[in-house]
């Protein structure tokens, strides 16, 4: 089998490029070195390919069931999960004082990319349940923590996010699940959740859901505003950590959809017909504030996932273009010559490097956000702190969204390598083009990035955010214009850059005169746009280190760089221009979505 | 369950954009007017809706499987291709004095799609026994069509193509199946067929096979030139028309796709164990001749099929937009205010409208180059069947190509617009979307269109078939400057236009130059620029008939051609800009991907 992820480039994202080891200069990291990075990353490898790729596929068509009592899994999930709780990957990030290994962000990321990139749906299982300890992490009392936390760290719990319901999807503030006050100060849980992952198995001796309600009280306020945080384990838990009564969470039904069908994906019913017990976490009322906590590590999840699967799929591809031998070259058409590999037809090439343009460089990006997390999160260097929140902010909506957009193009582009192998089920590029479709909705949609980095990220501090973002990218330009190599992608970066300005000045102008509708109307394509532009610094910032380093590389990795530069040609040439339509349209504050009558369509 | 195709629409793309009534005014049709028409395409609408997509979501989950011996389906698809074979729908466009109901190619295209819309898994198995039928009767002996034509046209026997081997997908001429000549001149094959649709279940009384292989004699040319036509029944037929003993095609084991599960594809041995005996269709050697003389419909039958399944889509898309409350304007947040609709969200029109000029333009190519094949087949009018000959020559590629693309582009779009259920078994999107994925590959891939439209098309008879389109078009611009509500249209498609004549010079020019490589390297690029001129320019005309319809509609017809010029627009701001910066690139004669070397991948 292809492994997913090129490791030499992996190494390079970060090595060479991010510079992660140098993270362990930093005191909450001072346990480990390049020595340890590079030790856990290869064990993540490792067992990613002998226990979850192994049986993604059968995974995939043997999806979980419910018999009216148990939800069933195919064995290998359960042994799969072992050997990742086993292995310490998910206390990767956590501090040492909870059972974690304390780990860097970018490094549990990059290990978790490789589970990700072998099968979404086991590893979907593990992430959750990080994902709900992190949260009782930020908010929970030390109560909470030892009572719920560290079980799940140690792998004895799993865990999940309970938010969505059959009616209030992206729109939380609507949500119905009522928290109903008891004298011992917990409340009993009345109402449905839908959408939630992991939300029943046998994986685990218990498991711990997160979730959103309101309380039943009449000062609660309405919309978002009057969301609160629960913890509602499915076993209660005692005061010694053994499980007492089963709880009022019960299993309404199963979610069937076209990807990350390994994780069992389930519809809730709290308090139904018995007493589901639940206890608040953090403050009345504030129950979004972890999640708002949570959410740029979240959604910076969903791109590397999208872009991981993405990447998977070129691999794949890139494998199967080599390989396979069909067609004569165009300039050339004797019949009687044997047929080339595929990978010699300049279309299969395109496809390819379209490919590799967008794996490479959302797998990049993904791993550049991780950083600033990492510098958020543990750095003492307040002005660094300050810097790499700013940028985190502009930059999380398009980590989320590019990779999910442009990464599910290269899944479609890898089975068009494949040609009717693939899409057939005997290749797992078609599988991975289906789990991809997934990104562009959980976590906020597409549309709903759009207007979180228009309508927030772009107007926050007075335009602070974005201000930063230019400056950072115009060092990249200054820094790379006198590199014949790289003076044609710095030249058409701020060509790009000064474009996007301006655009953006209009559509201030907009906002500014309170015509809000237009302002926003186009904010998608506001977000391809600067989403295209951040990829191509993105790779600029590749291929110069690529640049650097081939004068005195070995043979393969002259090849490894020329690659990258490659790449990065392909993205200017090919992907860049076409932000010049999208500023004209932006520019002229379209109007065309705004004005269209629903009765027309 | 939402209706697949917005009947109201077709009744326009047919009587009143394409005015598809007048083709009874052909000798050919004299037998039927505008109310056989339009009884034909009620009956299809019916049947489709109760007997094809009432079991499409069923068949998707429960596809054929194999026992060992026999092939199995669930009993609705035998119920259903019964009922459609009783309707005389197998026999639509074939002649009256062959059982069929010679009706005109675009009004049984029609009807077809109205079959493929709404599960496309059960009408391959008519599709595929129209489209053998059809071969026999381009290219079969008087003897070959009573024995094997008819009792396919009345649904006794069901037919296959069988192209494709394992190793020879796109490259015909490296198939390996061989014909071994017998003394009664008859043939045995031995070899191996891959992809096959419909090759083997109990549907029919009798299977039969339309083979392409190369004799085994010393004269055989190498590559496509050594191609013979064979057809081979799964049982023999005898004088008297009985069935005689099993010949010796057997089932090799099922290919199992993301798409069209409905339709069984197998792999198939001809000769292995047992004798298969084969008679020789047409001329030795010169079996691509029918499959050649049926490339252009069976391209068009392809795009139609990509069109309708995104129409599909967007039915639904639309039908959830306007029923599904959620969230509130961006312009007025207020958490106490009810949720609005999502069509009421920027947006999410932008998804529809996306979807609506992609399916609806798509749909109107289709049935407009169908028109041309009735053209070519009925008409007396020398001139008219020439001109009809090669525009079809130039617009087939784009026919089948450009559907494929974006309409699985807006499969993804309705995916997009439900969200989560967007993603889930229980709405129809995500099927649609499998299926579509495939169309980009099949009778052709989408890189093959490319070199087909270019290498070929573009450069036939001096350029006479792109004269003719631009002059077509160019007749178009000039009918509707005057107009104004399309000047901004004719302007701007005068402007791509001029960009895309400049571009195509170029290329030629390299071509003149012997550069072949160079002149082909884009060639995708190419078909998708022209594909989006073609498509604006069938916006453009649909949007002329609705400006001049609308003065003396009805209310509810206002908002019909109303949305056509809102779609119209859609598709000249948002969508025909990009050939812009697609023209620079081929202008530029782009050689990134030429030059990109397979190590460095």
């Amino acid at each position: 089998m292809t492994k997913p992820i090129n490791r030499r480039d992996l190494d390079f994202l970060l090595f060479e490029y991010l510079n992660v080891g140098e993270l362990s200069g930093l005191d909450r990291y001072r346990e480990h070195d390049r020595a340890t990075f590079d030790a856990v990353i290869d064990a993540a490898e490792q067992l990613s390919v002998d226990q979850f790729l192994s049986h993604a596929a059968k995974l995939d068509a043997n999806e979980p069931h419910f018999d009216g009592e148990r939800v069933h899994l195919i064995p290998e999930v359960q042994a799969a999960v072992d050997a990742y709780i086993e292995g310490g990957f998910l206390g990767m990030a956590f501090d040492a004082e909870d059972g974690g290994l304390q780990l860097p962000y970018t490094v549990a990321q990059a290990c978790a990319s490789l589970f990700s990139a072998a099968n979404i749906g086991t590893a979907g299982y593990a992430f959750l349940t990080a994902a709900a300890a992190n949260m009782l992490r930020i908010v929970g009392s030390e109560e909470q923590k030892a009572r719920y936390m560290r079980p799940m760290i140690e792998g004895r719990f799993f865990g999940t996010m309970c938010l969505s319901e059959p009616q209030a999807g992206s729109s939380l503030g609507d949500i119905k699940t009522r928290a109903i006050p008891q004298p011992d100060g917990s409340y009993k849980l009345v109402g449905t959740k839908m959408w939630i992952s992991g939300g029943e198995h046998d994986l685990s001796e218990n498991i711990i859901h997160m979730v959103l309600a309101k309380i039943d009280a009449p000062d609660t306020p309405p919309g978002t505003k009057g969301i609160s945080l629960f913890v509602v384990p499915k076993f209660l838990v005692n005061d010694d950590g053994s499980l007492g009564a089963r709880n009022g969470v019960r299993l309404a039904g199963l979610n069937h959809k076209m990807g990350y069908r390994g994780t069992v994906n389930t519809v809730l019913n709290f308090g139904e017909s018995e007493d589901c017990i639940g206890h608040l976490v953090g403050t009345p009322h504030k129950g979004l504030a972890g999640m708002f906590h949570m959410m740029n590590e979240a959604r910076i999840g969903v791109g590397m996932g999208a872009a991981v699967l993405g990447y998977a799929g070129y691999q794949v591809a890139l494998d199967y273009a080599k390989n396979r031998p069909q067609g004569r070259p165009v300039s050339g058409k004797d019949p009687n010559a044997k047929p080339v590999a595929i990978i010699e037809h300049a279309d299969v090439r395109r496809l390819l490097l379209a490919q590799k343009a967008a794996v490479e460089g959302a797998f990049g990006l993904c791993l550049y956000c991780a950083k600033l997390v990492d510098i958020v999160d543990a750095s003492d260097d307040s002005d660094a702190v300050a810097h790499a929140r700013l940028l985190l902010e502009i930059l999380t909506p398009i980590a989320k969204s590019w990779p999910s957009e442009f990464c599910l193009e290269a899944n479609k582009h890898a089975i068009q390598v494949l040609g009717g192998y693939g899409y057939t089920r005997d290749y797992p590029v078609e599988r991975l083009y289906r789990d991809n479709r997934l990104n562009p909705i959980h976590e906020g949609t597409h549309g709903i990035q759009g207007l979180d980095l228009l309508g927030r990220k772009v107007m926050m501090q007075d335009g602070a955010a974005l201000k930063l973002l230019v400056a950072t990218i115009t060092e990249t330009i200054s820094r790379t214009a006198g590199t014949p190599e790289l003076a044609e992608f710095s030249t058409e970066l701020s060509s790009a850059l000064t474009a996007a300005g301006s655009t953006t000045q209009t559509l201030i102008g907009a906002a500014m005169k309170g015509d809000t509708d237009r302002f926003l109307a186009n904010a998608t394509v506001y977000l391809d746009m600067l989403g295209h532009i951040v990829m191509a610094w993105q790779w600029l910032e590749q291929a110069a280190v690529a640049v650097a380093a081939r004068a005195d590389a070995s043979e393969a990795d002259k090849d490894f760089y020329a690659g990258k530069l490659t790449a990065c040609q392909y993205f200017f040439r090919y992907e860049l221009p076409k932000i010049h339509t999208q500023c004209a349209l932006l520019s002229r504050l379209d109007d065309t979505t705004l004005n269209a009558r629903a009765e027309t369509l």
